[in-house]
């Protein structure tokens, strides 16, 4: 069931090892099947060196587990709510990464200061408000993924294709596992560089104009990036 | 004798190297057995690559050495100080982690800016005040322990698992050895994170109810993190 | 066709990777044959895994493809403007490095603060002035040559082997390939300490005279460094 | 001819390699003979890889080469002024390690932070006064080590085995090769520490107690760190 999805979300969970955006079990890549109307989700707290795709776990979009053994990821709700709300998106990837951590603990969004960022984020990283002791209190990881949705009123999923959780850590997603895994891998990039640079440079960013150049340099029908073959 | 806890300790020990957090023969790591009244722990200044379980000391808790031919660690009194005063804990871990060293040069405790953090400490991880001049030149490594016992007045050992000793280094401790080093190993992360948000954002940290519903997520009866079973 | 040049402009690029100054299909290496008056270059987004020498596009000083079935880097029209300007270079690299780009993106130039910077650079490592709109709607790749020639007016190319983009990245060049990577990789190294330095001290440099004995110490007629012969 | 002393100055040119302290062929190490009157150095501009120990140039105290087909070290005479003025010491090594030389640009001394700090200096770790510009233009490298010279007076050598060369780089020394090349690696990790202490803190720093009570322990007839044999 699912078997290419599972696979993709293993590889997307794995790339994240690689690209030292996790420590220990921390982190979570899923990937949906919009026809079938099914979540594939890595399980809560496993080692990654143990994972196979057949652990990973598949529910519906309510949350019901309809395939897998183990406890799904603690923050599926997260995950589903963005499935729900961002209905262009195939693949949700959530880290600890440190640099993007320190942005979403300082309660700030990362603005657009270079290309780098242009190439992947049309406009600054937003940061979700923090949640009231009463979402916290209650459907903490629900409100969570509200949160998020909330702050991206007006903006298009895919053109900023990730968020930071106030007081929590990034969120990123894009049209499959092996994007959204992309996407997060480049937002810590782009995180570490943006600290830096506002160190030596509190007032600094790109022009309307450059981040319009570079976003679409590589995004929609005018893309000019990269090979149409594969080699 | 104490065969497991020998192998148990020495795993913690290499676990700081494969991390990252010690530096040539730096850091330490013990257990206790409270049962039999006796710590396993590293022998003072030896090569980690050299290291066997038959080279772990055993001493009882007045730190007489019961078994093995080598110094115990040097800092073999702040170790017991801590497993007579925190009656819960069975590891203790030293290291000198370049991040978490920083914040207790600075004497600052590493205040709780998310939920890294909260997952596993519940509150700021406490620096201890200086140590007098007294203390220093008296019984210097036990007085160590005393000042970190000092300013865990009040507060639960396993709730928050580590010190920070002014002008020195953390201390963590866990369950057992496996959990100590793990304790050492995402305080380091913590501690790194910390700083990088201190300087983007002087003034930040989570909630109270942020605070308890991340390390309750993990911690105690109603956990509902990872699984029942082993993959 | 430009056999040794394609392996040489090949090895530069991998030089790029194997010492972490890109991420992805990020960065790209060029040489230039000034007999044949033609470039050979990394072809866009490719992996670099992939990368053979036979993938390498070669094309003239007009952008044209004389040899090579995929598209040449997106930045192509950058480097032969650095070729046609700087007539004493033979090899462009082009990075988004870490710290070199952060300086980039704060729009400041790379003072010379240490012995380090004065060995490769004779002087600042110059930051451009940002692009206008219209230099951006219009042929940006070509204006990102243009303001980096622009700012080297009265510089010797090859006495400060790099400029910064503002608001993007670094351009490092060198006499071949291989010398053109070797100073990207200095680069960001000297990007590295000077962030740190100006953290320590916001007021420090190097004197004229320091700067000119350690320059002279590693190019020109009377430099003293290394061998004459090779073991 | 002094084949040990020869084996453990490569050895000690590699250890800067395996422990990051080096790029490229940055950086050296050397060894005297005190019997002989003859220094052990590596030669310059070499890639480590190719070293062997036949590469290794001996020198007399003057700087004739005694044996050795190729150059020495572009710093030799700045190792010879420290071993003809230090008369304890055995080994100098010279690199450009980040932190270290970070703190020399700024023209800083490395505080007493922490006991890491004073487990191997006892006292900070000074920082030259500036070049004149006629000790630039003059014998540059012999001037350089009598800057360090000056910047000593009044300080024993083996209990502050490093010292910073305001914008330039750190040099480390000890009794050994072995020694030397250790404490290069410390002072570039207690050189960290320090970078971010300060940002943390920028009044902080250990007693005179705590200082002589860390040195003394891994120092001097009353050391207490370690064993008295090797497993």
């Amino acid at each position: 069931m699912l078997k290419k999805l599972k696979e993709a979300t293993l590889e997307a969970n794995l790339e994240l090892v690689r690209r030292g955006l996790v420590l220990y079990t921390f982190g979570n890549a899923s990937g949906i099947s919009r026809e079938d109307g099914l979540v594939v989700i890595k399980p809560s707290g496993v080692d990654y060196d143990a994972l196979r795709p057949e652990h990973m776990v598949v529910t519906d979009l309510t949350g019901r587990v309809v395939e897998g053994a183990l406890n799904p990821s603690s923050d599926l709700k997260t995950h589903l709510a963005l499935y729900k709300a961002f209905t262009n998106i195939g693949a949700v990837v959530h880290t600890h990464s440190e640099h993007a951590t320190a942005w979403a603990q300082a309660g700030r969004e990362i603005p657009a200061l270079g290309t780098t960022h242009a190439d992947y984020f049309h406009g600054p990283v937003p940061c979700t408000r923090e949640l009231t002791d009463d979402e916290i209190n209650g459907d903490y990881v629900l409100n969570t993924g509200k949160a998020i949705i909330e702050r991206f009123a007006g903006i298009d999923p895919l053109a900023v294709p990730a968020a930071l959780v106030a007081g929590h850590a990034p969120f990123a997603w894009g049209r499959d596992p092996h994007d959204a895994a992309h996407n997060a891998v480049v937002l810590e990039a782009v995180a570490k560089m943006a600290f830096m640079t506002v160190l030596l440079n509190s007032q600094c960013g790109v022009s309307e104009a450059l981040l319009d150049r570079h976003y679409f340099r590589k995004h929609g029908a005018k893309a000019t990036y990269g090979q149409n073959t594969v080699i």
